[in-house]
């Protein structure tokens, strides 16, 4: 059997619907017969159901057993006897039960991630990373605000993504409203199709997502009810596996067929229906002007191609980006900070010739090696590989260089924020799960306590977004290219004779017209030949609903060169989409440890942010209460706010391992305490050490290591080493 | 006549309602017994009204005489004369009239304020620093998209905001979401009061703004019906100055009196009512829970003030800081982007204990003198004048000086962008202005071609809005004070003997014991002395609705000395609210200019950002197409890259001056041209002063001048000067 990471089915399930680019490809028509998902159970777990099914069947019989000897009146020894035999099964029972368990709940490590999960949750609501919003109304499910450090982190990793994205590849930037008029949304799709499957509990109107009640029954069932048979979990492990692919009808089938009922009353529920996940409201005071909160960004930068693609010279490629909210209305949101109502998206939409998706860059990138998910590895049940990315383009296994270098750059930005390499992998799309029009589609899938959770989509999405924005608005959105020579290119050429067809057709003269106009090359060169060869030909007008009689004298067709300057066509266009919140989420979690403390039996909580990230870049204590020391600490904060690095202050006379202890669990990665009039020391959060630096140096120092300039191992060789045995213990 | 700034009437009247704080304000009864606002008519327009209205008399009457004189046969000899006597008159009318719209349009220089709004309007167009939103579906009215130059503006901005505020203040940033549960903006008052008054055209159900209507009324009539007596005048002006004050039945009194129909159909049109200004939309799926997109950051910092007072070490006092967007349903907004329906706000809420509103950082801010407009001064039709802020706060025209020191603060903000010093006032909330709970506004209004306009309102707001949350969240949103020794306090204790009024009230006691507890001191200890002296009094319960007997034996009120340590109190809030859309329009027309080319018959475009503000920071060309240049120029942006500098590599061959023009237009500050393999000239964009710099510092040099670490004349006097006579006029 193959080695299946754990965490594959929980995470399909548990992301549940796709996030990101793929609610933009669920428009395509998706096929139900694949496999992937259906992983078979692990062999021991197989083994146990069968033999725990054997054990019922054995404790059923001997229970029958001892009964018919008491019925029998049976000698005492004899029914004794029989009755230890049957306590003997039952224990075998328990235990085959117990090992069960373990393996059905324990063996992808999910009660241990759930503890995990409630530690580091709670660090961060303790020290208001984030806050319910709105939590003395008792909040709002799915809205959360970010406190202070949060806030912080969030504005570190979006200036990165500028200075990583925007910067870097020279993109322009822009910033639209969320706000959004009916037509924009309907062009996208948005209107019709972005939508989820909702049941109502018949009697209180309560609404439900149904996948969930779906997932919910499956997961109780093969978690609690140890006695199903090893078909029946198998069935259900391929319904959870196949969730997100079935149709309204489907879910409704499975509903009725598990007597699936409304979790809080027990009522009978109402076939699923869609529900559009997108914020309704109205434009003005009239009311006649729908309009929604925006559920991407990436509409507003569309839009405005043909205003960007001049402001760039009229010159392919291009990228725009935007940073902003987007917006949500979940039927009932759940996985707490990962599926939120509204969010931070930030995305780039680059811009390229269809036939021409090199990218000069990408030597850049083509040496980094990282974790892939190629669909064929999927779909054989493979675990994700390292592979370099120069090979996965140029074996094919990704489209295109351009897209590649997206992948590499999106890697490099990950990492760099502090997302664990070896927690991190690039899944493509399979083709069931992208569109019709997408050219591929890659997701950065961070693994954390949820399991894998997709927090970048990098999707190829042809020219999809841009002909649906000029059918919609009428206004071409495409790009030329201008030949460096002119080119000679054969052309078809039909003529219609406008007097023999008049003649022909009277009224429907212009039908006619237009369908032989609209012949493509095959159809013509079909009916060039059949007029030359019988002199007419019958030609199906779809609008007239009939076939008419075309003769030779009624049109020619011809092929001309021509004499082209230049090509006019619609750029493909390269989507990375970040969700913000996602990737901060996860950075919280792989940046989370506990050390142990010396002086008391507790644990402490450490983030190990990296400087850039930090929302504190460092704190400034006097090590004792003293008026000298609180004049140098003032001053060293006073040149920290100069050089622009938010810092705190601590002139509490609180022990110095406590003030550590504090922002440790901050993620502040430098502290500098102040011990002498002249110099202070500068300790590093994750390794402990500390230097000796004078006072003037101390902001340039710290400036130096948060901008990433210098690294600790410089500055640790650099300046004379300062021990203090007690100062982290002091707790 | 007192000198008033021509300004101060078409600012009032072209604001409309107000902006930021002030609509928060408008809650409370606004008198309309002010007369800041009647500004008398300019004495030169008066005298023409009048000898215009007597030369139309004059007209009319020689007229007559002429037709008599035709009527009569009288010589022609003398008809002529009296024709001609009437031509003159009507010369000489006409005259008058030139003069008159002379006075009331141009004398403000509207006129010249128009043309010169439409020339940066086109070049912030143009240049893609605005995008209509949704342009290719034909846009919908107040909404914008920042393009390329204007985005990064944008974010220069916030960036500066929060090095300016957050940092230099370590104020606690949240970051809360948009959509909002009915009951937070319930209790804040907009549910009920944030509202515009509204009619319709009462065939087609077009929406107008009441006020906006009456408005373009007056000036139509004031403007180009010169006819109108001079009294007339003065009424329509007083309309034009009240008009934010006039309740709904005052503006529909207007509306019938004046005749006034729909713009586009000449329907009539319904009376005025009140419309909602917050967009309305559904959270979750079962339209049960009506929510709203914020009109203001604030509210999600006042609901969180517990957990920031926590986070803050329970200490006061603190400010936490928002910057978000915010969304305004306006019912025909008008005033290009100046009135939006989505913008970006930033706020500060600095909460105080309200006993002590000192702050520690004023003396920093007291010599600080720049044009203040205290009520005083507006109602005595006096203008803004400079006062330092130390004796603004000491003589009482500031509050306290808290509230100072955020003046202090903004005006350090708004000029430290590039806003003109002396087209930026701090004026004063009129009392009527005012909600009754606040202790004092000052707004920073900056000139600009639509008049003095509210940026940035800086408020007292008391404990208005914790208290508003707390009554309805029923969480108490208070601060405590730790006594550093217990203090005595004299407190009222009422003790009520239940057994007595139990006898006497029966089931009325409960009500009676509860009305008996809320007595106020003075009516306790009149109820004290009445019991001393008659034994008995009568008294009011106002649950029961009448008055009962209180004898002496059922209640004893007495003074006891306790011992407190601690006080308990909601904190005033101080509140400085910035709307960035706002300033960054304001800057844009302080920082452009034309200056002549002396190549072309053209005046070219130029904005003078600061550096610090400025989108791209500096360009790199080479001076001609040549192969090492090009190399050089790449070498030279990639240095700018790692530094962080955003900027604009151009290796067409367009002459320099054009690719010095292009640049200027769009504010660049720095421009590097690459005329050898070593060295490089920079020019400064106002100056056109150029120095020569090795290629290797060339980076570093930038870097400094941009982030403020050096001026211009320290690089001028550093560096070798460069001078080109003819670069910058090749355009």
């Amino acid at each position: 059997m193959p080695s299946i990471p754990p965490l594959i089915i929980s995470s399909s399930a548990s992301t549940g619907h796709k996030f990101l680019s793929f609610l933009r490809c669920r428009y395509s028509t998706l096929s139900h017969a694949f496999t992937r998902r259906s992983i078979p159970m692990a062999a021991s777990e197989e083994i146990l159901r069968v033999s725990l099914a054997e054990k019922l069947s054995a404790v059923e019989a001997q229970g029958n057993a001892v009964r018919a000897l008491k019925a029998a009146r049976a000698a005492k020894t004899e029914i004794d006897a029989a009755i230890e035999a049957l306590n003997g099964l039952k224990l075998e029972k328990a235990s085959i039960e117990k090992e069960l368990q373990a393996a059905v709940t324990g063996a992808d490590g999910s009660l241990n991630r759930e503890t995990f999960r409630q530690t580091v949750g709670n660090t961060l609501e303790r020290r208001l990373f984030y806050i319910p919003s709105f939590k003395i109304y008792r909040g709002v499910a799915g809205l959360y605000d970010y406190g202070p450090p949060g806030c912080a982190v969030k504005s570190n990793v979006l200036a990165f993504w500028r200075q990583h994205f925007v910067l870097e590849e020279n993109m322009l930037e822009v910033d639209c409203p969320c706000v959004t008029p009916e037509v924009v949304l309907k062009a996208s799709g948005h209107v019709d199709k972005f939508t989820d499957l909702m049941v109502k509990d018949e009697k209180t109107g309560t609404c439900y997502r149904a996948d969930h009640l779906v997932k919910d029954f499956c997961n109780e069932k093969l978690q609690k009810d140890l006695s199903i048979t090893a078909e029946k979990a198998a069935e259900l492990k391929h319904v959870l596996a196949v969730l997100d692919d079935l149709s309204s009808e489907e879910l409704g089938a499975k509903i009725k067929d598990y007597g699936i009922t409304a979790p809080d009353t027990k009522n009978p529920l109402s076939d699923p229906y869609p529900f559009n996940l997108m914020f309704q409201t109205s434009i003005g005071p009239s009311g006649l002007s729908p309009g929604y909160m925006r559920p991407e960004t990436a509409q507003g930068i569309f839009v405005n191609f043909k205003d960007l693609y001049y402001y760039n010279g009229n010159k392919l490629p291009f990228a725009a980006a935007q940073i902003g909210q987007a917006f949500r209305n979940e039927i009932s949101p759940r996985q707490g900070l990962l599926r939120v109502r509204e969010f931070t998206l930030a995305e780039i939409e680059h811009f390229v010739d269809p036939e021409n998706k090199s990218h000069p860059k990408f030597s850049e990138v083509a040496n980094l090696e990282f974790l892939m998910f190629p669909r064929e590895e999927q779909m054989s049940g493979h675990s994700a590989k390292k592979i370099p990315l120069g090979e996965a383009v140029s074996r094919g296994i990704v489209n295109n260089e351009t897209l590649g270098y997206f992948i590499g750059r999106v890697y490099l930005f990950l990492t760099r924020l502090g997302v664990d390499e070896n927690r991190l992998r690039f899944r493509q799309h399979l083709a069931n799960e992208m569109a019709h029009y997408a050219a591929d589609c890659w997701d950065a899938e961070i693994e954390c306590s949820y399991g894998w959770i997709e927090c970048v989509g990098i999707a190829d999405r042809s020219a999809f977004d841009l002909r649906a924005h000029s059918d919609k608005s009428g206004v071409a959105l495409v790009a030329q290219e201008k030949f460096p020579e002119p080119r000679e290119v054969e052309k078809l050429v039909i003529n219609t004779v406008k007097k023999e067809l008049g003649l022909a057709f009277k009224a429907n003269q212009r039908m006619v017209v237009e369908a032989l106009e609209a012949m493509d090359e095959k159809e013509a060169l079909e009916m060039k030949a059949n007029l030359e060869s019988k002199g007419e030909t019958e030609f199906l007008v779809c609008t007239l609903g009939k076939n008419v009689t075309i003769k030779k004298s009624m049109v020619t067709i011809s092929k001309e060169i021509k004499k082209e300057h230049h090509r006019v066509f619609t750029p493909s266009v390269i989507e990375p989409s970040f969700g913000i919140g996602r990737i901060i989420y996860c950075l919280f979690e792989h940046s989370f440890y506990m050390r142990p403390s010396k002086a008391v039996d507790a644990q402490l909580n450490v983030f190990r942010f990296p400087p850039l990230i930090a929302p504190i870049k460092c704190t400034v204590f006097p090590l004792v209460q003293d008026q000298q020391f609180e004049e140098v600490a003032k001053v060293i904060s006073q040149s920290l706010t100069t050089a622009g690095i938010s810092h705190k202050i601590d002139i509490t006379g609180t022990t110095i391992g406590k003030r550590y202890a504090r922002t440790d669990e901050l993620g502040v990665p430098f502290a500098i305490t102040v011990d002498s009039t002249s110099s202070v020391t500068i300790r590093e959060r994750d390794s402990k050490d500390q230097v000796r630096v004078n006072v003037e140096q101390t902001a340039s120092v710290i400036k130096d290591v948060t901008d990433g300039r210098r690294t600790w191992a410089d500055v640790w060789s650099t300046f004379p080493h300062h021990s203090s045995v007690s100062a982290d213990d002091e707790i």
